[in-house]
Order: structure tokens, then sequence, then C-alpha cells
């Protein structure tokens, strides 16, 4: 494939570099051994923040110790423990208690288990994220939507009426699982799997489960006794209005009036933020306030569901209760993979949120080990599924909290009461319980972020709804499926639908910008200016071949129309191709014999270092001419026009064949 | 979040930007309404090659007739048709009809379907690829990858020995399947997803399975009657060697022979290429020699076994034959879908290769639709799985093929070998046709391109040899399963850790390039200026947010340790950022935060449109200022210069605390 026109015209050899503000030709980059390369691939891909860096230099003893402090943050922060903290965080760690005793009760219903495992799942674990967590402000706790998950998906194989223990027996052990899947996840450094869940995914998919979760609590509210078994919408809005003779006005009034009160106390606390503690506190004096109206009027008696009797006494081991009966198996697994997944993506977001927030740094591949552990021991002494949900880390932080110590703090709160107070559970309404879980809920539909997505970006804010939809009117799975699946093909179709721009100059500079972005550009005669604005992979190597094909014959097409100078050098700009692959370098070949073909030049201006180096090893550089790939695309169209001005300006078709390959 | 430094020294608006050779602004893109920038993106992405571009500005019935031609392309190139081309195309057609039928009748030998099929898949289904095709050059018949998938899978549910109606009934209905999400990935134009198998997987897989269908042939060449199920290569060699006492040696030797022969006429073939028809008579001819040997010493009778009878006539109707029931459903339309992707990989990646050196223009989503109608019409009269094998195309581009013809011609040659040379076939031993099958595979097995591959990207090539791994030591859907999954993940690696560089200046120049790539640049002294080298999304976004702080604090450990000044500013060079998302405008707000606390100041180069309009509308722009944000890094760096020169030069780290926020 010989350039005919290099005996006719002078070569580009002979433009005068110093002409230029540089005569810098574009390096080929120094060869690094692949071992090398490799070894800097890994660490970016599962050490990116590096968390080794401080061990670097120090002696055997320290590094030991400084080992112990990674695996378990408290002997990091410990030490330097101070009175103060303790104060503050005191107060934090009640004020989250009388948060999570009911919430811990109500959730535990959600999930079709047993009360008292709500207040089992505030004791153990956060004392194990306490050691182990890296966060100062996240709460751990059970969560709304993961409790709704694991009721959902155990229901299928086991019904918890029929069958309890057996059902709690399976929520033990895909709890287990989830914790062995979150540690995994940590020890093997595959966080950067939770980065793919986008925040609009999650906003559309937290806001779809927590209205599911509201729609559930209608059967409580209104003392349904048949109910549907399907979450969606249409199901329980049928279940609800086909069934008007059997709702009872006294849950219903009961309900609606304690709901009323949960949130006037969050609209006062958002009000005046210092009066955190009464949206804190709302949801225990309800309890309070249920349980001494229900005693006072006997209410129990007259058919008004209460919590009943709770068990006295912290959590009994439940090591022995694991069932891996391959019977059950697929189900807890899936269970437990499945929450997993979410409590680790709620959890790190919020661990990562507060931590930007006071300027601190958390390691995700930690925290997920931590989470996993906390699931594990959790599993074996009779609690459920726990993360840290944002409800509560909220509150927490408001609180004041310092450190982790207001998970200590609140887990020995949770411990007296489970040797004290249960008794004063007995007489609890239900339907306080539904109350505060609804308010709780509505909190977790978040319309400000899908209304920012809206202004910003509105194919983020399609994801959104589509992951909302598909909770709300399928089930949570589907949505959840529909989430991650839209989340990966937008990265897809990312990856294979890169932008190319037509660049103009700028006038009176040597700038050459996207013409559509800046709209006093001027276009250079005889020139096209293509820039890819993405790495080539094979993922798009066969749409950019194409693209920039009809790029070439739309300009032609413009020219023959305008009578302009006739194209003669197609210009592209390298410098956003970061990366390029086989299936990349193929495509530049076969891009430059069209190019050849119709008889034009290919230029390459500002080719970064991966694309340099693999156009070498691949003889693409010796194809398209080492003195054809410039540094700038100003200089590369100060080479072309110094060509076009020197030699035969216009190029007739005819005579373009004659130097064309014969076909 | 105030900027303290902006009421004690003079402002970058004072800086005198008549000094520089632009005085430009960075712009906000003049605004797009969604509904077009919808359409736009919705055509990249499903119509890049704008296939409608022809039908512009014509009247109506030109339209029809510009339609019909487009649906069927036989019409377009139909009326042009010479008689030249006619010469050119029958002996082209001749010669992969000498092809078609020895392979044809080997490879459905491979499915465990009766040989006649393969001679009936080489009638119907070329006559239909030539009214509906866009390729000169494919020439259209069974795959042996395509027909070995078929038989295991479908041998999962249904032995062929036991119950062969059964078992050729489904294998219709599995290719119905086939043409059917062949037609409709090119309906829905979601062609696109083929190209996410990358060339490199490609090679990997498609060696893998040619090894594997090599290996299958042990059992004929061999002449073992009792061979193991599974594909693997352990379990063949174990299979065969622990049987040695089976082996018959006629059979053997006749096998090597033929095989001997076969590879013979390939090598010629190589070395000279007019000789090609020497290859490609050699099946054919080694079927004749074959069938006269047995013939004569009367061999079938003993032991060596033949085709045996092969029913006269064309192609039978088998559209009652389809079978839907829901029992063997799953594994139809599983077994559709797999080989109809494979077939679909390979035929389009042939098609765009010839189409490329021929110099004409294939529209894959076209292609895909022909491939699916084929298959659809093929499921209804005997045939199954067709596409357009590499070998046999070489063959037909070799032969001088000029149009889809030459698929017409081999048609009607098989048509009249169904019709009258039948009988022919009766003594063809069985071991000539693993001889062939062989020979074929051993063509499929690419290693120059795998060498191609270690050199230019070892990556690739790592990618490339699990794929062969995995078909070959364990089965060829766990193959296919790891072919795409590291093809995908390859991409999300891509996405999610895109490269990051610190830039120098080059010397005497307002050029700034990647440090690594030019040694031989200087930094800026109290700058630090960084180039983000891919579009931030969310899935990289939390890495970038920290790889971006992790170079700021090598800086700082660097400057520390060389005394150098202290660092002011951090340069964030966007030009590479082709497309920005919600979570992407987050992390540079938390960027922002980040730096401002450290008492540094944020500074942005040549944002593309996509990012200004989404700083613009997500108020990040006023955040950062919009006097902070440059057209090109030589002009940041002016202006950062200006301020470390004209105001005091060393902020001491107590100062600017002073000015951080209170946190």
């Amino acid at each position: 494939m010989g350039n005919a026109d290099d005996h006719m015209y002078p070569s580009s050899n002979d433009y005068n570099f110093h002409a230029t503000s540089a005569n810098q030709r574009v390096a080929i980059p120094p060869p690094q051994p692949f071992v090398k390369s490799l070894k800097n691939t890994l660490k970016e891909t599962f050490f990116p923040d590096d968390p080794l860096r401080q061990f670097k230099n120090q002696p055997p003893k320290k590094r030991f110790i400084l080992g112990l402090q990674y695996v378990f943050p408290i002997f990091e922060w410990g030490p330097r423990y101070t009175l103060d903290f303790f104060k503050s965080d005191l107060i934090a760690g009640i004020t989250i208690a009388s948060l999570a005793i009911p919430q811990g009760i109500s959730y535990a219903k959600l999930a079709n288990l047993p009360p008292i495992l709500g207040l089992y799942s505030s004791f153990v674990p956060p004392l194990i994220y306490a050691i182990m967590g890296s966060s100062r402000d996240l709460a751990v706790g059970t969560v709304a939507v993961g409790s709704l998950l694991t009721g959902t998906m155990l229901s299928k194989v086991v019904n918890a009426n029929e069958d309890p223990k057996l059902y709690l027996h399976l929520a033990f052990t895909a709890t287990f699982f989830a914790g062995l899947f979150e540690a995994s996840l940590g020890i093997f450094r595959l966080g950067f799997i939770v980065d793919f869940l986008s925040h609009a995914t999650i906003v559309g998919f937290m806001g779809g489960a927590a209205t599911v979760v509201c729609l559930q609590q209608l059967k409580g509210i209104l003392g349904l006794d048949h109910f549907t078994h399907e979450t969606d919408i249409i199901s329980v809005m049928t279940s609800v209005f086909t069934q008007i003779h059997e709702w009872k006005w006294e849950s219903a009034v009961l309900g609606c009036v304690f709901l009323f009160y949960l949130l006037l106390a969050r609209f006062f606390s958002k009000r005046k933020p210092k009066l955190f503690w009464i949206s804190a506190m709302a949801p225990l004096t309800s309890v309070i306030l249920g349980s001494i109206l229900v005693y006072l009027t006997h209410a129990e008696k007259h058919g008004v569901p209460v919590i009943g009797h709770l068990k006295r006494g912290i959590n009994p081991a439940s090591i022995m209760d694991l069932n891996f009966n391959s019977q059950y198996l697929p189900t807890t697994i899936k269970t437990g993979i499945v929450t997993g997944i979410i409590a680790l993506a709620e959890g790190i977001a919020v661990g990562r949120s507060f931590a930007m927030f006071k300027n601190y740094h958390i390691d995700g591949n930690k925290e997920m080990i931590a989470f996993g552990m906390m699931n594990i021991a959790g599993s074996c002494t009779s609690c459920y599924l726990t993360a840290g949900p944002f409800s509560r880390s909220a509150v927490n932080f408001n609180a004041g909290c310092k450190t982790a110590v207001s998970n200590i703090v609140m887990a020995i709160a949770v411990m007296i009461t489970l040797l004290v107070l249960t008794p004063l559970f007995h007489y609890t309404p239900l339907v306080v319980l539904s109350s505060i879980i609804i308010a709780a809920m509505l909190g977790l539909i978040d319309y400000e972020a899908a209304i920012h997505l809206w202004h910003v970006d509105k194919f983020d804010f399609l994801v959104c709804m589509s992951a909302f939809v598909g909770v709300v009117f399928a089930n949570i799975e589907i949505g959840l499926i529909l989430a991650i699946g839209l989340s990966i093909m937008r990265v897809l179709l990312f990856v294979a639908r890169p932008r190319t721009v037509v660049l103009g100059n700028i006038p009176d500079t040597k700038v050459y910008r996207n013409i559509d972005h800046y709209t006093n550009t001027n276009n250079v005669p005889g020139v096209l200016i293509l820039e890819i604005e993405a790495p080539i992979y094979f993922a798009n190597s066969s749409y950019l071949r194409e693209r920039i094909a009809r790029w070439i014959d739309d300009e032609e097409d413009r020219i023959k129309s305008s009578g302009e100078t006739s194209l003669q050098y197609v210009i592209l700009d390298m410098g956003a191709v970061g990366n390029i692959d086989t299936s990349g370098i193929s495509m530049l070949d076969e891009v430059k014999k069209v190019v050849d073909r119709r008889g034009l030049k290919l230029v390459l201006a500002n080719p970064g270092a991966e694309v340099m180096k693999k156009m070498n090893k691949s003889k693409l550089l010796e194809t398209i001419g080492q003195e054809w790939i410039f540094l700038t695309v100003g200089e590369a169209v100060g080479a072309c026009n110094y060509m076009l001005h020197t030699c035969k300006p216009k190029m007739g078709s005819g005579e373009s064949e004659k130097y064309s390959n014969n076909v």
C-alpha cells in the first residue's frame, strides 16, 4: 500500500517544524515489562486506595500492630478515646436505642419473624461492627427492605404460619450466607461491584421498595385477616378494596392517629434541626402511648392484635439451627446473596456519605468484611439480616455521635431491655408498629433526588423510574433485576456508542474544539477533523469504523453542495482515546484502508501512551507513517495546510483513483 | 462555601487574558431540547450506519422500490447481473458445491442427525440467503461448531439412537428458534450485541470448539463402539486410551491416509493460491476414492461403517414436525439461542471481512434478518442450523465469486445430487467423513492470531486462552459462558478503572502531556495537573474520587521530601471526559470539597460539551466558579502561575486552615 503522493509531492518531513511552538515528535512510550504493568493494573483494580501505604518502611513489630489495627479498627481509635467522646456517644447511643427498639420489633414482623428477633439483632451485630467497622457515624440495625425481601423469598418455600421453626432456621441460614457473601466480596476486594449500582438505580429501587412496604402495612392498619401474598400495587389495592366490609375502623383510626403524630414529629425536626430528638423519640413514645392505651381499655380482648409475650433474656445461640439441607439450600443461598447485596449497597453508601461529610476516609472493602462478620456472628446468635440503615445513622449523626461506641451504648440499652423491659411491650398494638414502619418508609422515598435527576440527566431519571415501576408493579426481585440490568446496560451502551465530534478552529488560535459546543468555530478547507471521545474497544470498534466513514460521507456531500475545496485530509484527534485493544488497532487499520481508497490521507493527532505503544507493536505505526502523527491538532492542521498550499491544491476524483489501490 | 482568598488576593478575573493567544471563555453549549437529544441517541444506538439515508428526498414510488430492494437485496443487484458475473459465479458455485456435499454429510453426523439433512441444508437456506442477504462472498451451509452444540445440547434430553424421530423434530424446532432469535436481533437492531464478543474471545472459543470436534472424531477414526458422552479432553483421552484393545487398525490407517491427503492438498493450495481448487475438490475426491475402495473390497461387509442408504428426492416439508411441547421447549429454545448467537457471530464476522476487503458495505442487522429467515425457512423444510462458515466462504471468494448467485448454483448442484446422485454415497466409509471434519477443523485453530494477540495485548491473549481452556477442559457451554463473561467483565473493568495520569510541561511549549509518555517534561511548581482519561460514570466515580485524593497525597509527600513550593492548585484536564452522569457530577462536587478542605484550589481545563451542560444544570458550575474553568491546560497553568507570583507565594498549612470550612 504505497503512498503514491510521497513521490509526487513534498513530504511532511519538509514541513518546517521550527515554525510552530513545538517541534516535539510524538514519542513511543518507554517499554514496560509485562509483569510490572500487570502488577500496576491489578493494584489499580483491587487496591485503588492503596490501603497498605502506611505499612511502608515500618519495623516488624509496628507492622504487626498496624495489621491488628487494620483488621480491628477499634484498636486504632480506642486508645484515643476520651470522656468527651463518651458523653456524645452516650447521648447518641440512647437516642438510637429508642429508635432501634420499636423499629426492630416492627421490621421483624415484616420478615414474618418473631418480634424478639428485632431486639436480638440490635444487640450482637452492633457490637461486632464497633470492633471491626470503620465508620464513626453508622448505626447498625435491621433494615425494612431487607426484612421484606427475606420474608417474601423464604415464604416461597416455607409458610411462616404453618412451620415457624423451620422458617426461623432458614432465616438464620440466609443471614449466614448473606454474611459469607459480604465478607467474601470484601476479602477478594470485589467491592467495586457495588459501584455498578448507580445512585439513580438505588433511588428508584429504594423508593419502590419503600412503597411496597407501605402497601403491605395496609393489612395491619385496616385490620384485615386475609391479604394477598403478592407485593405489587395492583394485587394489594385489589385485596384492600374488595374487602371494604372487613376494614376495622378502630385499627384504621388508631393507625392514622399515630402515623400523623410520627409525621408531625418528623416535620418539626426538619424545621428545627436542633430538635431532631423529637423525631427520634417519637417511635418509642408511640409504642408507650399505644401500650398504655390498650392496657387501659383492655383493647386486646376486643380483637386489637398486640405483640403479646416477649421472652426475656439475651440472644440464645442459634448455630445449631442453621439448616444446610440441600432442599432449601438454593433458596437460602439466593436470599442471602440478594439481601446481602442490597444491605451492602445501602450500608456502603451511608458510610461513605458521612465519611465525606466529616472528612475521614473509609475503606469500602473493609466495611464489607465488617458487615459480613456482623451477619455471620448474628446468624449464630439468633439475629437476622442487619446493615447500616440510613435513617438510624442519620439520627446517630444528628445526635452528635463521635465514634462507633454509640453502637455499643445502643447494644447495652437493648440488652437491658431484653433482660428487664420486655414485659412492657406486651400490650403494644401491632397497628402502632405499622404506623412506625410507614413513617420510616415515607422517608426513604427520595422524590427530591428524582426531581434533581430529571433536571440534570433525563436518562438517569428514566433508569430511576424504571427501577421504581418494576418494584411497585411487578415484584421486588424483578425490580432488582431490572435495576441491575439497566445499570449494566447503561454502562455497556456508554462503551458501545462513544461520542464522535467534528472539530473546528477557534478564530485567532491554534485551538480546535467541538463545533456544536463552540458556535464561532471555522472549519479548515480540505481538512476534516474528527475527535473520538472514548477509549476504543471491541465493543465499539465496528460502530466507530462505520461512524467515521459516515462523517467522511457527510463532509463530502456538504462540500459537493457548497463547492468548497475538496476533502484531502482526515485528522483523527486521539486525545480522548485513553485505551485501545487489538480490535481497536484493527479498526484503525481498516479506517486507514478506507481513507486511502477514497484518495484521502489519514493523520493522527495526540495519541496517548497506550495507543502509541500498541500501534508500534502491531506495525500500524509503520502503515500510517510516523511523520503523519502529530502532538497536537494544531500542528496536524499546520502540516496539512502546508501540503495543501505548496502542492496542487485540487486533486480531482479521477486522479485520486489512479493512486488508490486496485480493488 | 465562600472562597476566602477572593477577598485577600487578586481574582483570576484580573488575569490578563489578552496575553494568551485565546481569550475564549469555556462556553456552556447551546441548549438542546430533550426530545432531539433522545432522538439522536436512539439513532446512534440503533441506526449508526443511517440505512435510510438513501430514502431522503425521493418520490413515493421510488421509495417503495428502494424499500423492496432494502428488504430483498436481490432486486438491487439482480437487474445489474451480467453473463460475465454468471461465468464466475458458476465456477465458484460448483466449487463450493463439491465442498458442501461431503461437509454437509459429515457435519450432520456431528449433530447425530441423518446424513441426508446435510444435503437438505445446502439446498433451501442458500436460496433464501441469495434473495435476502447482502454479502457477495458468503457461502451458506452447516457449521461444525453449531452442529456439535446442537448434538450435545439436545442429547441431554433425548437419546438420538433410542428416539431418532423425536430427536429430529427437536432439532428442527431448535433451528426454528435460532432463526426467530436471529431475525429478532436484526429487526430490533440489537445487532451490536454481537460486537460484545471480542475477536480475542472468538479466536479462543472457535479454536477450543474445533479442538473438541477433532477429539470427537477419534471415535470414528479408531472405530470405537463405546465412547464418552462428555466432550472435554480428559474424558475423551481416558475413553480412547482405556480401550486400546478396541482400536480398529483398518479404520485408523484409512482415516490417517485420507487426513494426510486432505492436509497435503491444503498445504499445496496455501503455497500456490491459484491452485485453491485442489484443496476445495479434495473432500469430494476423498469421498469418491473412499467409496470406490469400499465397493471394490466389499469392506462394508467386514465391519467398516458406511453411510448406507440415502433417500432420494428433495427436502420434504417439516413444518408439521416442529415440536413445541412444553417438556422440551426450554431445551429447544436454549439450544436455538446459543447456536443462533454463535452462528451469527461467525457469519457477521465473515461477511464483514470480505466486504471490507472488496470495499462494499453490509448492514449487520440486515444480515441477521437474512440468517434468521434462512433458518426459519430451513426448519420448515427439513434443514437444521445453517450459517456462513468461514472455510466455505473463503473457497467461494478464492474461486472468484461475484454475487450471491454462487449460492444459487451450489443449491442447484445439491438439488441435482439429491435427485439423482445419492446412491453414489452408499459405500462411503464414515472414517472418510471424520477425516474431512478433522481437516476442516484444523483450519479453524487460528494459532497465528493467538500469537499476534500475545505480542500486541497480553490481556486479550489471556481472554483468548481462557475461552480455549474453558471449552477444551470443561464443555462448550461453560466455555461460551466463560468467553462471554470475560468479554463483558473486560468491558466493565475498562469502565470501572479508567486511567488517570499526571501531566507535565513539554519544554518551550504550552503543551502538557503524560509524564510517563514524554520523559522530558517538567512539572510546574505549586501546581498538580491531572488528566482523567475516560468518561466519568457511576461505575467509576468512587474510584476516581479516591484516586484523585491519592494523587494529591502522593504529590504532597513528594513535595515535602523535596522541599519545593507547596502545592496550591490542582488542575483537572477534562479533555478526555467525553461524558458524565449524575454520579460523576457528585464526584466532582466531592472532589471540590476535599480540595477546598486541604486549602488548595480546584481548576478545570477543557471540559467538553456534555460536562459543561451538566455542570451548569446541577449548579456545580457556580460552586467551582466559571472563572476557574479554562479552555486549555496551558491557559489554566498560566492563570495559576500569575496568581502564584503576584500573591504571597507560600501559604503555610496553618493559614490555609483559617480559610477552610469549619468541619
